[in-house]
């Protein structure tokens, strides 16, 4: 089976990310992909199930994971740790399916070195004017937060130019579809399809 | 304007590359893409209109344009010529406009040797024995004839690991999304986005 290809999907709050991973994954009920777990130190948010959104997992704990170099990439932010573990995404690359894992500019960075072949894709809002509109409507957070949020946005956004693919979030369905459509032409790397349709090609090549 | 993207879409005859290219246009008609018009020395067959099929020219004038270099690659094929031409292709790419070559491995490998940046796709057919139906379908010529044909699609498919992408035609719509993928994705790539969306990253990066 040819395996499974690791994307990298950054975007600063406010982009749409967690919308378009979650209609790709819709789209495709397959067992073709699937969002990397995380592990992470902070306390769930209502409606966050452990292994599901991350395995959360206590301080010293995460520090003993750091000490085994047991993560791919793993940093801390706001005091709590978030990390990726190596041995999770290798069985599922193995197995033959896609990961996104969802992570911002410095894990991107990391994943990077460590694995050359890892796809990274940098969705960018359509506008300053709508990603302000989308940090606000999130209607719980005062106008110190939001611009706090509206700095952390733009660190990210200066990123954007390390990222193999760029994806504008102006029209949701065609910023699917451009996601979608870089997956899947991954998968069609000729390595890959050579191994996928080695029978095929055996076929096709056998003399008479 | 970002540049366009230069794609090879070689298959042996009876894989469908036609009909494939055909109907992605039709699903494109905003003028994003089209096909390389070549030159060729040989008879018109019915229906086929001179500068929309090929450049219909005498094989002096072929063989002037080959001392002029002009020609980004060409064959001479059953003892007629055939030939990009190499400005109208950089005239088309630099408008912005994708233009797919429709070539063989020989010309591809002569592309790929001057342009390294070509996206190479070989189309393959589903198995051997619908390749050999397809080749028959045709119902106008000898057995013979076929038998030379399947052994043509044979040499063919057997330089299908020389090219960048496969794509399998077993199931017609989904070969076509997956050219179309193809193509949606060289549009993602980040140097070439950076150019499209300019004003868009630094109106998103301007300090307040």
């Amino acid at each position: 089976m040819a395996s499974g290809n690791l994307f990298i999907l950054a975007a600063p709050s406010g982009a749409g990310k967690s919308s378009l991973i979650k209609a790709l994954l819709e789209r495709h009920q397959d067992r073709s992909m699937q969002v990397s777990v995380s592990h992470t130190t902070r306390q769930p948010r209502p409606g966050e199930q452990d292994a599901v959104h991350y395995h959360f997992v206590a301080k010293s704990e995460f520090e003993q994971l750091i000490k085994q170099d047991a993560f791919f990439e793993w940093a801390e932010v706001f005091g709590n740790y978030y990390g990726t573990s190596k041995q999770a995404i290798a069985d599922t690359l193995e197995r033959g399916i896609d990961v996104f894992l969802d992570i911002d500019w410095q894990g991107a960075r990391q994943v990077k070195a460590l694995m050359p072949q890892t796809i990274t894709v940098f969705i960018a809002p359509p506008s300053r004017a709508e990603l302000l509109r989308r940090l606000q409507s999130r209607g719980q957070d005062s106008e110190a937060v939001i611009a706090d949020r509206m700095n952390k946005a733009r660190a990210e956004i200066s990123h954007y130019n390390e990222f193999d693919y760029v994806v504008v979030n102006d029209d949701f369905d065609r910023a699917l579809g451009e996601i979608e459509a870089l997956v899947i032409s991954q998968r069609l790397q000729q390595p890959k399809q050579a191994i996928r349709h080695a029978d095929l090609f055996a076929e096709l090549l056998k003399e008479d």
